[in-house]
């Protein structure tokens, strides 16, 4: 092949990530021959030699020059010279390069999402911890960028939290429908060779074997599922950036950014830029852009293998480690933030944040419909506006000037109530409602989300369980069958 | 506000997809304020009243005139029409838009991902049932679009069988995360009213409360994994869209449209061109085009209700419908589609598609390593090109030739293995590993097949009762209050 | 055909927008066939006259009955039902479905583009006039949303006028591209008949024929540049959308949003929340989708016309109309915004925005290298924040003692010039660099961006007179040969 | 800055495409501060000595530590490692890293772009050579991949060159907006340094200055624009990548790739893998990709300058490297493919593609409308179709027969006429409108394209020679000024 040609189509570059699984599926094949009689126990005891040896020695003993076009060629090559063609050839028997490269994702892939759930039950915990050290610390909670109601700076971090968890499924989602092997589907149409695509699966961890071998062969969306699971964590990740970047800003000052994870000049040492939250927002649209090609990449191929498929991978890495990078460097981030809690609860009880407590006290003391509260406390608020009044200046006369105007009658309450309704502490301790501010309600939660995070730690603790030992058991497998 | 600005703003024209949701949302929520004691029974019954002659009227019952910013506060308007403001006016106690908005989406959604479901399932069998007509029907199976090897029709219809089986777990994977309830989170901070969110929950037949107020009204992972799902059918469909373009050009004449979906022309009453293939690919595109516009809007939203919000449901709606629409099309043609036996035949002879077997049964018969078999095959089918013969009229001197040249000795081999190994109906007999489109392999995937529609079908029709269900005892328990 | 299919390729819906370009289209083709002799003066007078009253009658005189492909079928019925079909069925002579429906893309696409840039140019000349409102009202400039240096609001304005300048420039670039004329390329083959395509083109005010008939009916990168341009002009009105979202936030409260531009509720009247701002933004996530989309689409399309180019135009229509809406509705909020100048003074003064103003005062004054200038400002700014001061509140001491710390040398200044360097308004005063926001650079950028303007309206609205004038001389050309 | 922080902020690794660019920007800058007198001659003559070492030197020179966060830091160190820092520290006068970044990805997409137009400008000729050797190769002109009208193999190709010759209108478009200058502006409010934005425009060969300060330093709609003329060159080279895949299928072989730029297997010599089609077809996906994820990135972003703007170059310089190389490897690709002559033409002659212009001549020598001969047509190939004739064995009879049953009366036309119209290559002959096959249509074709392809040339070179000829005079301004 013409040299340009042959360089644009290369792998070789890109095929990195997949060397152990690729020795591992050789591994696991040849075994497999070796019991079938497709091979004898001999060929199999030298071929096996070679390909562990491969395994220990690790990618530089490959010897990766251009002219081979990816990495499945490289390692053939390698054993072909370890042990001569004779046997060394009889090793791509009943296989193909289009099942071993969609085997080999898979199992990068597998390990890849496995450590991304990980990453993000990390990032869970990091924000829970936070969130439980702040259930008290009260701050203006927005609509629109406006502040329209109280709420505490721990329930706010535990709706990401909540996104998060969801995150985690979605990354399990994607895991389970990865952990299925395409080996044994050869080019697309099998083989008569008397394989076992069953014991193939087994010794390589899989939890099932994928059937249609044209599909298994052809078929990618198990990867940009993942590309999809990676670019929704980053828009959740892109929203709590965005908060951490105007939080600190200056004029909101609600979080102080540690100082390790903010870019300051010599000149303005009070100036901490958010460099961080901007580069995961930046991050975001990079995962964005990867799911947009990828499926565009896929949209419209027929059966089976073709070329474009190869482009997919590095796309499909790209989107998996920048949603790695971006989880670990945010973790330590959200650990070492710091609320400024006094401008918090200033900046709460500012802003009229209590209007919709003060209607609902209206509803509930004075019997009032929903929308009448509503009025009266939208004219108390213009008094007091008018007056240059903040909302806990407010007055029962107040409320019964505003009531006359609105509805034509004086409303009043009680004092203490009055009061209480005006106080954002009270507000929040009133809000116990399931998933609310409130204290109790933020105790349910954060029993539920722990609950949550040890449900899923336990899962995948199994499925590591099962990748690591049945890794372990291929290698032994396979020594045991050097003579 | 400005018109041109309200009108910019106003999402009454997409609402109408939601009205339903809107209204069974306000009846669940009414029966719960009452027997929360936040209403009277007989305010719970003028309402309630009122939401169930409004259920029962229709769509054309609301007064939608364009000030009116969206479908929330039509139907408020309409029960305080009915039944005046002083009680209508405690519909609004203790919930939001926000929270409304969110809930009626997923009500929507739901019903829609389960329809989605039962169209997948559809085509899944209409698939099926066309390859259980042709397991026997041989064709040429291809990569780079080159022949390859033979195949069968059955078995590369069944490669699509198993993606749309994915496709299924993935929108039952989205209907699980998107099947919990953000009713009562209100704004985004709950209330201090003493509602029951589990109990509107189970009213609505969800399957679960979202828990954290400010997450359940500002989160639309759901939607966007909605989205995602689509994009990946959509994608599956339109390989399948393409190859039933290219097989039913003249040049490949592998099938035949039927007529009534396919158009012609007057002038060219032979020509049908395959425009349902080429508008499913171009709405796979239009798929991938919403996905990446939904991601691209939630990236870097701050909580928590901003308007953007609003803007993504459209775009959601839209995914979904184009690809109800599409799969209900293609479900169609494929089961009118003809397969061309004589042509798929005579073209997998044609093409050396036996190449691969030939050299499996040199490995086999001779025991040549693989690679070697691999370059004699070669070399015999140059022979057989430069003498213009087809694969069938190959010889055991051509192996005698060709492995002289090649591995410097003669390799021979019985006269009835030679001519099976170059028969494509014996190649394809001899595929019977797992996947492979062998008699008993293809047996053993049918069975499989439609052992996991069954299971999806059993699970859809639970989520059906389900749902059904919930909708038939909410209406009921409202009419029960209704004195 | 079947219901469900004809239904689902149909584009009648969307051809609603290019009824009069076919018609236009349709009417210059029979002046050109009859001037050829193609057809008679005696069948061109009859088709012009049903032409003719189709486009004074609209829309409303076709049947678009559900079974009718398309609008170019429907016109060709209406004349057919008019005037019969041995003369009405010549109009189709010599052209193709293919050729009009680009053709009549084309000349609904140059329209658009022309009312894009129309919109534009207000919305320029809206900043600009906010702009020259506010040359001199200093407010803070952010990096990383942190207050960096002064600048004024006019400035800041500004920078919005020049990429919107550049926006109109990717508009007339699209527009180059996009005015030339398929018409005459029939199927894609041309044609046998003695057509002047030149004469088509310069009816229809083209500014030259689309040579290669099979590239005029079969490319679309006219329509996703027009895209693309849409999709930068959202994104950077999302920008602004951006900061106006965050300006108007209590925390900034750099800018009033007027009234009738915001939403509010009843119950807190105080808050105004930036709804178009946040549309805006939304809408720009969907004119990216669209382009995304868009080009997937045309991906890997063969030649020439396949059915996947219809699915082509809602989307281009779509991104074009909410980029107008967008426009509109933004420029009116432009219009009507207004600065809290003393808020924005007073958050530039405080910050120390001033930091590398007075580090260039100590390079020129103390003949220090910049790096060691700022290191001593930042010292200082150190010990001011220390002792709990102000930016005004520095001192010659404080000069004096920084550059001790940080160069071992005492570094002074003139009092005179050192206060010079600490107040903002002179910081801005100095700054007239070509494009800074010092009076006599701004006063050059009005100048030059008044320029612009005037040059862009000017090529408008020669290219407004010669669509128009194209349009009428069609139709007075008609309406001579109709006898 | 923590590890992991810096690592993931740092943009060194993509720096290293705008080394030469930066210590451009350096050069020009410190030439112009020693005009202006704010660093002295002599100052002036050590910072030029050593930039201009480091660029004789090249980047290896640089010590590209980790904790360096980016090049310009990097180019700043080694100036004052050089000359020490009294000298050294002078050079940051007056500029920021905010303006040095962006006028060093202009400068480095300058001469992408303008590398771009020229490889363009290769593929064209090389698409021209092939057409004009192929003028009369009649092939089968297709629309939904069926055979519709014969066309040429030229005609074919020469639909290419127009749609790349519009590629490289966007590329000059694209390049006018790219090539104006940001230095000067600083941070984002210029300076109060006396300094010449012009001269330094200048130095660098720009053709204007970049006015507004804020909008130089953050806009990256030259950027993304960039990437949508990669997205829509990449999109066009992929749909002739589809044909060329297409084209050299068993079924369709149309063409011969050459050898050495296909793959083949050894099993299977005659199976050539059109792999460097597919892989362009795939590299498309990934620029839709990257202009999703750019365009997504700048959305909604505040001025001046956020961190998110450096993630967006990667995905710039990814987008035209990669269409760079797919342009160089399809050009060879097109240059060496071989049509298959007598294939074609056997197609074109199968397959009614005369249909439209039996039908045409039945209107000029019967005088029919347009739809009726069009009916006539469609009956007489029914008629061939049942009696398994081909379109050359139609007769007068047919015509009668047909014309009968249609339109209830004979229509016959002299044997001679009869004859032509059903031969393909006559029917091409007959096609000399603009734009069309036929062999004076083509030769007008070839004329104007080669005009176009010259004056493009033209301009490029004059582009080549003013970036050239600045930077030469650049480095001998500079030497000038080492004493």
């Amino acid at each position: 092949m013409e040299p340009t040609a042959s360089e644009y189509i290369s792998s070789l570059k890109d095929d990195v990530a997949i060397f152990y699984p690729v020795v591992q599926i050789n591994i696991a094949h040849a075994i497999m021959l070796a019991e079938r009689g497709i091979i004898s126990a001999d060929e199999a005891s030298a071929i096996l030699r070679a390909l562990l040896s491969l395994y220990r020695g690790g990618l530089s003993k490959l010897d990766l020059r251009p002219e081979l076009e990816d990495i499945h060629m490289a390692v053939e090559e390698f054993v072909i010279r370890e042990i001569g063609e004779d046997i060394g050839g009889k090793l791509h028997t009943a296989k193909s390069r289009n099942d071993q490269v969609s085997t080999a994702i898979k199992l990068a892939l597998r390990q890849k999402l496995l450590d991304l759930e990980e990453q993000l039950l990390k990032l869970v915990k990091a924000l829970l911890a936070q969130a439980e050290r702040n259930v008290d610390t009260i701050m203006p909670g927005y609509t629109h960028l406006q502040i329209a109601e109280p709420t505490t700076f721990g329930h706010h971090l535990l709706a990401y939290c909540s996104a998060f968890l969801r995150d985690i499924e979605r990354v399990e989602q994607a895991y389970e429908l990865t952990n299925s092997c395409p080996m044994g589907s050869c080019a697309f149409a099998g083989t008569s060779f008397p394989i076992d695509r069953v014991r193939v699966a087994r010794l390589l961890g899989f939890g099932r074997v994928d059937e249609n071998t044209m599909d298994a062969v052809s078929s990618r969306d198990f990867a940009v599922q993942s590309m999809g699971a990676a670019a929704i964590i980053m828009v959740n990740l892109s929203r709590l950036a965005e908060e951490i970047s105007i939080w600190s800003s200056v004029e909101f000052s609600l979080v102080e950014i540690p100082d390790e994870f903010a870019s300051t000049s010599s000149i303005m040492p009070q100036k901490k830029n958010p460099v961080i939250a901007e580069m995961a927002r930046a991050k975001a649209a990079r995962a964005i852009g990867n799911l947009a090609g990828g499926l565009s990449l896929l949209k419209a191929l027929p059966q089976a293998y073709n070329l474009d498929l190869q482009e997919l991978t590095p796309m499909l890495w790209d989107s998996i480690e920048e949603t790695m990078n971006s989880l670990k460097v945010m973790e330590k981030l959200i650990t070492g933030m710091k609320p400024k809690k006094d401008l918090m609860l200033a900046r709460a009880e500012r802003g009229f944040s209590i209007a919709t407590e003060l209607a609902a006290s209206l509803v509930k003391h004075a019997g009032l419909p929903f929308r009448k509260a509503h009025s009266i406390v939208g004219r108390m608020i213009s008094l007091a506006i008018e007056g240059n009044r903040t909302a806990k200046e407010l007055t029962l006369e107040d409320l019964k000037k505003a009531s006359r105007e609105v509805i034509g009658r004086e409303i009043t309450m009680e004092q203490s109530e009055f009061e209480k309704a005006l106080d954002v502490e009270n507000c929040i301790a009133s809000r116990n409602v399931i998933g609310a501010p409130g204290p109790k309600a933020i105790k349910r939660q954060l029993t539920a989300l722990k609950q949550k995070i040890k449900t899923h730690q336990q899962l995948l603790r199994a499925w590591r369980r099962a990748v690591v030992g049945s890794e372990e058991k291929l290698l032994k497998e396979a020594e045991g069958r050097v003579q």
